[in-house]
């Protein structure tokens, strides 16, 4: 059976703490949701802003496949006729298809939000939608606060509803505005609303304030509900939205709903992340079905139990949703791990050596190291355990001098000297910080001999104090993640010195990059994505 | 009625990818579960590692009111007697009243992971609660993928759970152990465990793999579990554990059951926060109840109706867990908020410096210092716009070298010029890194003048990367904690140039803890322990 994804993540979705989209990210975004598959997609509250407005002319130039444009307004003002209202107006201007129009169920918020009467809020929903009916538009109807509302008063949350229908409206969607509903108490009052009103569809928008959002969607569809309102990744005001990411896959994989077309399920990693990408906030690792984490083993007796059954601790093959399993190296695992991670790069490395090398990286994760977060640091030290081995390159010395001076602010220089294949070659940079000029002072030594190094971007660079308690004299660990338009890689330095922390892992990133980046993308498409 | 509470974060916590905590993290963590009102407090698993072994032996050193520790391990091995089994060994040397074990319940485990036959797994269930109960233990038996278990084999996974209670467990707990149940299955199939054997007392332990953690733990409670599982901010392997952290006060707040002592559960939010700050993890400002951003208001129409009524878009007040609303600060409160600020310290501040340093605190906030968690550097900032402000010391300059030789480690030294009352000083150190050897000698240069300052520890240091894109370029914001042994006080600076950040917070700390630190103590002693 069919259920009709309504995503929000462009309207409700920025109403997030931190998030700002502008027109050109939304418009990406559109074209991704479209793709994935969704049926609608509510672009915005083009009353409320005009980068909305924006949106909804710029939208009209693509065309999609899959999803219908909604606009978002509220009915109109209390005391004046929708077709004299500057909201509504602003709403038909949008030019869309579809109309999502949001009204009050709560007499606590008639009466003291609206501040009008029970039977004026009833006309302000049935004229409203009659009116964008009588336009021709697909009306929605998102009945605010529906479960607060209905506990409040219910008699009159149905009435409202009933006003709505009255209206003509297409789709009822049952709000838990406030987020704070319970399963049971969702399904139940789901069903009445089924059972009285039986000729209407019925939809369910949640939000995470008792973090049961998924659970209560979940709930209103086993009561029949046909429509489901989210966001990507559950953004949303205060604790977010109802995930679309963890509903879609429970509703298709665990309960056997049509959600999206065919096989388009396993773009959901995909679309998670670039979501999360474009909104310029980091993928949260650990969210279900999509977190880079979410089938990640750390525990020896875990990864053991996967080896003899891969089901033994997944609840679902991870490539229907388009992600993978990952065995984490750590202190716990053993040289079964080592080795196929030496497969996955295509390195011919002997029980011996693998041995070496993982008492070599158990001596580094005691002194601070953690390499479960940077598999290239591992790779890196397989590469270098082989008889055959030859550095690209060895340091001489490096010095990076940070001055501060009264009123003329500071100033960052690093020298490297390196010994490339028997020539001394000595550089120097000046950086916004003491590890940027190294970085840049490296990069320099390297380039003439190691061209492809000037694609090379340092995408993420992450400081962690270990024992703070030791004041300024902890040990540091930094974490640096490097791409170059293929592939992203993390490498890894631990030390009581930042500087020769950062050293550590920007060698590993450099030396990784040029020898292991471009052959493992080859020999081994899909290990490229994992590393 | 009450619900048990059996906290996890020290041990299924820790299988999060990428937390590591230290046995000093461990035992705060600890006192603090504690104080909060936790029953159960796992420890850690004493057979899997040394440091989770040393944990058991220091914990019996803290005096706790209110939760009992537990070790975690497994049954005993096939083919061999509990009291013969290391692990069951080590359990019993962690000299708990409380032990946790874990069993199979799944045919799939016990023939493909534990390669053994049905009847030995009910016998090394049976065998090992018994000897644990032999030796006057409290035993907690969790039944692992108890329900994937039961959908394969219902009658097998019934025995397992009979064999435990003959054995004499005091409480049997159902592990969602892969995370992908649903709240209906969860909730049938432990209406008819708890229909079966209705003498033992039940808990659950879930996990979030379909987004439904919370959701599954509330259905078993309703199905009547007295004992839930699960981790501070959902904290674990792959998608984490049950968040106790929003499952506390869904269960007293909309389920009216009792968790904690009455008044405790106001401690949530804090509790929240510094168990992410121990665990070295960014605060989830989206968490139910407790994140920063749980109950703050951006839509201009919220804020309104808001204003209206305060509970028009909120599902509880917030104060019941220690969290508070927030709306777009106004000047006014700001300037407020820094007045009371000043009158902690006994600073006579004007409402026009008060205003001067809100600004600069804004602006500051913009480039990314962050006030919240540093006070300190509040303080000493309306200190400084007082018009009779005469600074201790001024920089001339300083200047900081890391220098890196082959085969002769590094060296970072400092050196430091400043003009005290008008005098130059000129000092210089070296240190285990930059920061550190620039702290040695800017106290080099104050202790003769300031004697006062050699009781400064410098408790803690934190650096977080903030926009990690932009590389080695990227913003570096410091915290630093310092101690005098009457007080401890925080402060911040922030740069590209992480030697530039760490020196705004060290000068902060040094004039904080010179200037203000003695006066507060004496003139507001409940303050000093707020700062």
């Amino acid at each position: 059976m069919k259920i009709a994804i309504y995503d929000t993540t462009l309207r409700d979705g920025t109403q997030r703490e931190g998030i700002s989209l502008s027109l050109a990210d939304k418009l990406r975004i559109t074209e991704m949701l479209d793709a994935f598959g969704v049926d609608y997609i509510e672009g915005g509250w083009p009353g409320s802003n005009p980068k909305d407005a924006a949106y909804f002319e710029s939208v009209r130039s693509l065309s999609l496949q899959n999803a219908k444009i909604a606009a978002f307004g509220s009915t109109c003002r209390k005391g004046s006729a929708p077709e004299n209202d500057a909201n509504i107006k602003a709403l038909v201007d949008a030019q869309t298809s579809v109309v999502t129009l949001v009204g009050k169920t709560s007499m606590l918020h008639v009466t003291d939000v609206l501040q009008t009467t029970p039977e004026e809020n009833l006309r302000m929903i049935r004229e409203s939608v009659a009116y964008l009916k009588s336009l021709g538009k697909e009306v929605i109807y998102d009945a605010e606060h529906f479960f607060d509302g209905a506990k409040l008063d219910f008699e009159y949350a149905l009435d409202t509803i009933k006003a709505a229908i009255d209206g003509g409206a297409d789709t009822i969607v049952l709000c838990d505005t406030n987020g704070g509903s319970m399963p049971w108490e969702v399904e139940e009052l789901v069903r009445t609303v089924a059972q009285t009103f039986p000729d209407v569809p019925l939809g369910i928008h949640t939000h995470n304030d008792g973090e049961l959002a998924v659970a209560n969607t979940l709930a209103a569809v086993r009561a029949g509900v046909v429509h489901v309102q989210g966001t990507i990744n559950g953004y949303g005001e205060r604790c977010g939205n109802a995930n679309l990411v963890s509903i879609i896959p429970d509703l298709e994989l665990k309960l056997g709903y049509q959600c999206v077309p065919p096989g388009n399920l396993r773009q959901l990693t995909t679309l998670s992340r670039a979501v999360a990408e474009i909104a310029n906030l980091a993928p949260d690792n650990h969210l279900p079905y999509v977190g880079k984490s979410a089938f990640a083993h750390k525990g020896g007796i875990h990864v053991a139990a996967i080896r003899r059954n891969v089901d033994s601790y997944q609840h679902i093959d991870p490539a229907l949703v388009g992600n993978e399993m990952r065995v984490l190296v750590s202190d716990l695992s053993g040289q079964g791990n080592l080795l196929s991670k030496a497969e996955e790069h295509g390195l011919d490395v002997s029980t011996e050596e693998a041995r070496r090398v993982l008492q070599e990286i158990k001596q580094l994760e005691a002194q601070g190291f953690v390499f479960e977060g940077a598999e290239a640091s591992v790779a890196i030290r397989l590469h270098r355990a082989r008889p055959d081995y030859k550095p690209l390159f060895t340091l001489i010395d490096f010095i990076t001098i940070v001055e501060e001076r009264r009123g003329r602010g500071s100033l960052s220089e690093a020298m490297v000297k390196l010994d490339i294949d028997g020539e001394i070659v000595h550089t120097a940079a000046e950086g916004n910080g003491p590890v940027n000029a190294l970085d840049l002072a490296l990069r320099k030594a390297l380039i003439p001999r190691y061209p492809q190094l000037a694609d090379f971007q340092l995408a993420d660079y992450k400081v962690r104090i270990l024992d703070g308690a030791n004041g300024t004299a902890a040990t540091t660990r930094v974490l640096i993640d490097t791409q170059n338009g293929h592939k992203r890689w993390s490498t890894v330095g631990a030390s009581t010195n930042i500087i020769h922390a950062s050293w550590i892992a920007l060698v590993d990133s450099v030396e990784y990059g040029l020898c292991l980046a471009y052959d493992s993308d080859h020999k081994h498409d899909t290990v490229a994505v994992r590393t």
